[in-house]
């Protein structure tokens, strides 16, 4: 029975678990995919939550907790001992395990170790709880299989039958020396279709790409694309073979990255989800509000010195938004094509200047075409030559410097190792803001022999 | 040798295409992975990468060439004849051949596909062309190892054996009935621990997940990601097997979907690379500016009917840039959490009004803290209450409408199938410059009594 998930059905499940009918759980959730009871859950709240996990194959209990998104899961973790976790984590994959322990308190966490009965498990976990979150050692798994360089296939075989539970997805075996370094690779395809008394060394590939346990996390996902790898082994500095990443944790990582540049650049400070709480949502705002608030006084501080040529020709200062908006846009973009080059870690050779030559390039002629066209509009509205003037004029130095600094900027910040998309929202906005006004005003009071 | 790819190297590549010096690049290219070529090439003119893509053999060619950037691929393949393209195209797997040839004129693509030599390429090939681009059957590949259901181990080991050469990873065997519809899936790993007599249909997994022909690219890479998985097979609506899609591919979207939303979220409406020329990153840019524009020339006229208000009290213009520069920021931070909802696919059962109620409490909570603070500064630095309490007052009734704004405009968009984030960057600003304003004026002359 195919179960599909609606409101409907929620409402269903949400409704059974309260007159506690396993039943009807069980009978919808026997043929439905982890991933989709996963989405359900989510729609429980905690308590709810337990009493389905417990109904569940302590397997897929398994699969969802690895699934589940960390701020969910350690609220719905609250509600476990740390016996019933350790019965979770012993079928985990180490990588999912550990990302799982590192949420708990430091109690939990050695109690969970402590109730572990697989030994190779625990090993394995304690061994990944050494390396940060966020480097290859950190997104890497103990599971995998590797033979030795003077194996028969025959013995290849043994050891994928001995580990078969294990490693769910082998993708590639890897292939190590008597000292367990990594030496190359064979397919499982080469392996099936060679016999049984070939040696390793006459069958494998030589060739493999592997990644150091402390590079960043952003290289592995730069690595794995350029070569287009669905797993790599991870080895230590000396060579020897650690453990592997699989694609499916990169797929994450690179979704995570995305959502924070553009959470930076919209100028949210804190990764958050719309179902999080009204005070950390709130908090995630708060910091670009300020500076822009700021940097709002500061032109009003500024403007403050023309307030004699506004109350003579009022007429300037509606022209105000006009300059801070054509300002902030002209940043935002220029910032948005250098972060993307910045982010996409090509090897860039091109020359500074000729980088900003070309910028200035294209802002010269958005600057003619859009200070054309305000000319002209506020000629025909307004008649007044002079004000058409400042506004043009200045509307060009506003495009060309605004497009200057939404360039410097990211690649300024890039150099001195912050990234750079802090830089591509309010804060160029900000910036340009002022720097807009400072022209604006200068023009008017040149111009109109203030 | 381990070359390595510096900027040193790539003057020496240079020098060595100038002076026909072919025995330089095939020693330092020989051990290089395809993609480390691919740097090479990108930073070379398209004339002397022709020169180096004749001296490598022709299965590294075709890597690089898969690997290439469209926009690049197509100017780089103008040096090529409809001959050498067909060399090429044999040895490349179906799905990267149809991208390529999409590339190419009717003519062009006419001649390779009738100098292709491999029939079953030629006409996997033909078939693939009639898909859409951005859907599941554009991105699939033909080449795939599929079983019967009533074959034996045995069988299936001698069609791998078979397929050994045009399926380099197979990550999952197929299983299909005697009407070739797909019924389940076999890994490798099993049939490598299965006796050669087993029957398929005592060891499959009838557990699959596919995906029809004609669902969305965006489809796909939700159903890869939320079932994590490696690989998928497309299937007709008929449930017959059509080809397999892999996570690389599915990678790369992903990849260009992130750059698409942040360029539409910064105002930037054709994909546009650095490297693009002047006139295309200008064009690219130009739309929103215009739009801004046409904002700000609104504003002007709109701030227009109080000229005799601003020329009585100049202080009310000094707050101008305040009041957009919030609206702006307030909307583009809202904007920017419900997009990111609604672009995760995210199954949301949340009632309307209970997302709108929650994003008016953010709302609120900014507002009061922002407007404080304003108040207070501004009655510090200026001491004019009624000043004080105007710019104060227009910032907290900015901040609520323009999170209601930035919340409702992106929800609305998507119920009518547009892309949401179309609406996160200038157009956001624009209306908010606009709104901010209105209300700005309306509490200034009512706090005023002007």
């Amino acid at each position: 029975m195919q179960v599909e998930i609606t409101r409907e059905y929620i409402a269903q499940v949400d409704e059974a678990v309260e007159r506690k009918d396993a039943a009807f759980i069980l009978s919808t959730m026997e043929d439905m995919h982890p991933a989709d009871i996963t989405t359900v859950l989510y729609e429980l709240d905690a308590e709810q939550c337990k009493y389905v996990m417990d109904l569940l194959p302590p397997e897929i209990g398994a699969e969802i907790l690895s699934d589940l998104d960390y701020d969910i899961r350690t609220n719905f973790l609250h509600n476990f001992t740390s016996k019933e976790i350790a019965r979770y984590v012993n079928l985990m994959d180490s990588d999912d395990a550990v990302d799982i322990l590192n949420e708990q308190n430091v109690q939990t966490r050695e109690e969970v170790i402590a109730l572990l009965d697989n030994e190779e498990k625990s090993a394995a976990i304690l061994d990944l709880l050494h390396y940060e979150e966020d480097c290859a050692g950190g997104l890497m798994a103990k599971e995998l299989i590797k033979v030795n360089l003077n194996w028969r296939v025959r013995q290849c075989i043994e050891e994928i039958r001995r580990q078969a539970e294990d490693v769910e997805r082998i993708f590639t075996v890897y292939v190590v020396d008597n000292r367990d370094k990594l030496v190359g690779r064979v397919s499982v395809k080469t392996l099936l279709l060679a016999k049984d008394d070939k040696l390793v060394q006459d069958i494998y590939n030589p060739d493999v790409i592997s990644i150091e346990s402390f590079k960043d996390e952003t290289e592995v996902v730069s690595v794995m694309q350029k070569y287009d790898l669905e797993s790599i082994p991870v080895v230590n500095i000396q060579g020897r073979l650690l453990g592997r990443i699989t694609i499916d944790d990169v797929v994450d990582v690179m979704q995570e990255q995305a959502e924070l540049s553009r959470q930076l650049m919209t100028g949210i400070t804190e990764s958050v989800e719309e179902d999080d709480s009204v005070f950390r949502i709130s908090r995630s705002r708060l910091p670009w509000l300020i500076i822009g608030m700021v940097g709002g006084l500061l032109a009003a501080q500024f403007m403050g010195f023309f307030e004699e040529d506004i109350a003579l020709l009022p007429a300037v200062a509606l022209f105000v938004p006009l300059i801070t908006a054509t300002g902030g846009n002209v940043g935002i973009q220029s910032s948005s094509i250098i972060i993307q080059t910045l982010s996409s870690n090509a090897v860039v050779f091109e020359n500074f200047m000729q980088r900003i030559f070309k910028v200035l390039l294209v802002a010269l002629l958005n600057a003619i075409i859009i200070s054309v066209l305000v000319f002209t509009f506020t000629y025909l509205f307004r008649h007044e030559f002079t004000l058409s003037l400042v506004v043009s004029v200045a509307l060009f130095s506003v495009v060309l410097l605004a497009s200057l600094m939404g360039t410097i900027t990211p690649m300024l910040l890039d150099r001195f190792g912050v990234n750079p998309a802090v830089a591509a929202g309010p804060f160029i906005t900000t910036a340009n803001d002022l720097l807009g006004l400072g022209i604006y005003f200068a023009v008017a009071h040149m111009l109109y022999n203030l």
